[in-house]
């Protein structure tokens, strides 16, 4: 499983879920419920943002979870998180939560690479770039960048 | 001494403590009062925790500080301030901190490499942990767990 | 062009400018207008303070950017952004600003690194040193110092 | 597949190998044959003591290579490569080798943290060790520590 | 001046350079003469390679230099230093060496990110792939990649 | 204790020194003798140029250790290793040899900061820069300088 908070996916995540969707005979991925933390889309749109964008991949299903992720895993029987890694700052947040997902309860985490023309993005950098309406098409899925142009109000 | 925000005391703060105590003739861990963040707990508590933690290490005390801690430093004749260091993202805003603190008032700090089996440790995370009911009495003092079960409603 | 957000302007951003204002024929030094984060100080005073501490340098001006910073330089036919590097910890987070800025826009960012004896200042450290009267004259320009001791009501 | 030096195998590697088999029908620890860099241990026994080591493991088998990892893989009809990450100083290099490997040959790698009580392993500094007659006997399987001992002539 | 070894010069350097030539009115590539470590490729070589390869940028002339690099640059009248930085790791030791020149001899440095498709090349990789036969013409110029099938004798 | 190769001691070393002699009763500064590394002085030189660099310190003293470092703190009631940080590079390396060392011994680590103005030195470099003739005068005691001219002919 792959979670995340996905608000909105990127082409740097669609390119670690294809990638890891090869690697798997079934990927979930998971889109973060945090009732603390209001996100520029909602998690159902989330959701179906990132359903179109990895439509091709048969093997990839959308889901949702709150709470633990621990948890989610252990009631779904998923024995292992897949995560992209960007960069060597998010590495060790990274470590930090999968050595305590292994000691909370036993799920191992793997790290999967960025590739590296789209480890420079990030779901933040591309909502404050269409906040001032920059051009994110080349960035985000076309069906993202549409609603993000819609939200905005931006160059079409 | 040794400064903190201990919201709330882990068993990686413990490790570091005991660790410092053992090299110095007498630790003050110092719960730092910040006015402008509540904490889950609140700094009388933090302190009784940290106390009941520590109680068997005979030259620590317990303390609180508000304003600079370089001036508490001065005003309680300490003359250099022992730090845990988890991991490297905390060491570069942690060399920072140490080189402003000898600069605006000849105070040094020392940095204590913390126990690997417990370098995963953050108040924060335990918290996290806690508020969605996973079990985190292997992470912090049994007080500590037992207080964070009443507060989340977790599970005994 | 030189951007931040100078809230206020210290040391190490003056020998930042300073340095990079000999390397170019001309600079500016930009101020980001932030309309959803308030300031210590309001971005006019910002420009003000700055322009008093770099009276010296003739080639350098001051002015201010809302919006994306790509779309400041295209017109203002600035080809080139140049930031000060204090800490590896920054490292990555420009790094990924500068290759989505190329990316957008064609804008190359270069860095210089920031004079070892300034290495650990920022503004919001002298800020939080100020706010419990400690002396931060050692840290920024004069004019700083006598507004943040004004505004904090702090030793004079 | 799992590829290294191993000269000698240690508690780490065992660590890294035992959790990966666990995420993988079938497994491959591939000792590097390196003619340029004799080792402490020739290639055959590095791969007896792997062997020794991971001998509880059903779908663990050790081989050796020599030219290119990706070539190895390619030939072996080797979709993924598994790797180990210790440290944030380690990432950085081993994202360079898997951009490189999946650029040349369409390999994927995926990297397993290590168990923090191990995470301080390494095989140079267990050698370092060994040399001055300091007890390795915790840090690598019984049977290495034997061959260590008995090569350097140390304590028993 | 853009210094370096470029024991030979990969795509990396090529885009390093292109970019640095577009922000400066004059350009020198200079190849480090490192008496002490003979490369694959001999000073001369490497010269006429980068020559070849950059031969499209008016502005840029290749050189070389022994001795202290500061040296070089107050006897050519050269003010500033450009370095593209590939990583995190990178950096660090650059900035040491660029603070280390700076008070040698008032020679600013300027780094230059450089281009993420690239950012994993290096001299040492290449040469590491095609020693074993491996096809490294998409990382290098084509003349590098001719020069380099010749001398491993690798395929064509 | 304060141990290394000091091949010369440096002015950063020289801030190290005096900053952990004011932190503890008794400092030991202890050059590792390394038989498989020929320096550029050896150890009875070395060791003459700390003591007269740290002449003014009255309770520091200059020793040199072959074997493990751990063995020699156990043998001569060392309690605790001090160690200068200069950068995050040398954290990590740094953490895993205190790590083990604690394993291996119970013999903790500190570390103390660099000051800012002599993070960027080392050794290596400051023999780097002599060779070739580079005014090393500012980054080492009088005495260091003086021999760095005579045995490499530079400038008086």
């Amino acid at each position: 499983m792959c979670p995340g908070s996905f608000d909105p996916v990127t082409n740097g995540h669609v390119d670690a879920i294809s990638r890891a969707a090869a690697l798997y005979d079934e990927l979930v991925v998971a889109v973060l419920v945090n009732p603390g933390k209001a996100g520029l889309f909602d998690v159902a749109e989330r959701m179906a943002l990132i359903g179109e964008a990895v439509s091709g991949l048969a093997n990839v299903t959308v889901d949702s979870f709150d709470g633990l992720l621990v948890d989610w895993c252990r009631s779904h029987d998923v024995p292992v998180i897949v995560k992209g890694l960007r960069a060597v700052g998010d590495f060790e947040y990274e470590l930090q939560m999968a050595q305590m997902n292994r000691e909370l309860a036993g799920i191992e985490t793997v790290f999967l690479p960025t590739a590296p023309h789209v480890g420079h993005l990030s779901s933040s950098l591309v909502k404050q770039i269409a906040r001032f309406d920059g051009d994110v098409s080349g960035l985000v899925p076309p069906r993202v960048n549409d609603r993000l142009v819609q939200i905005t109000g931006g160059r079409p």
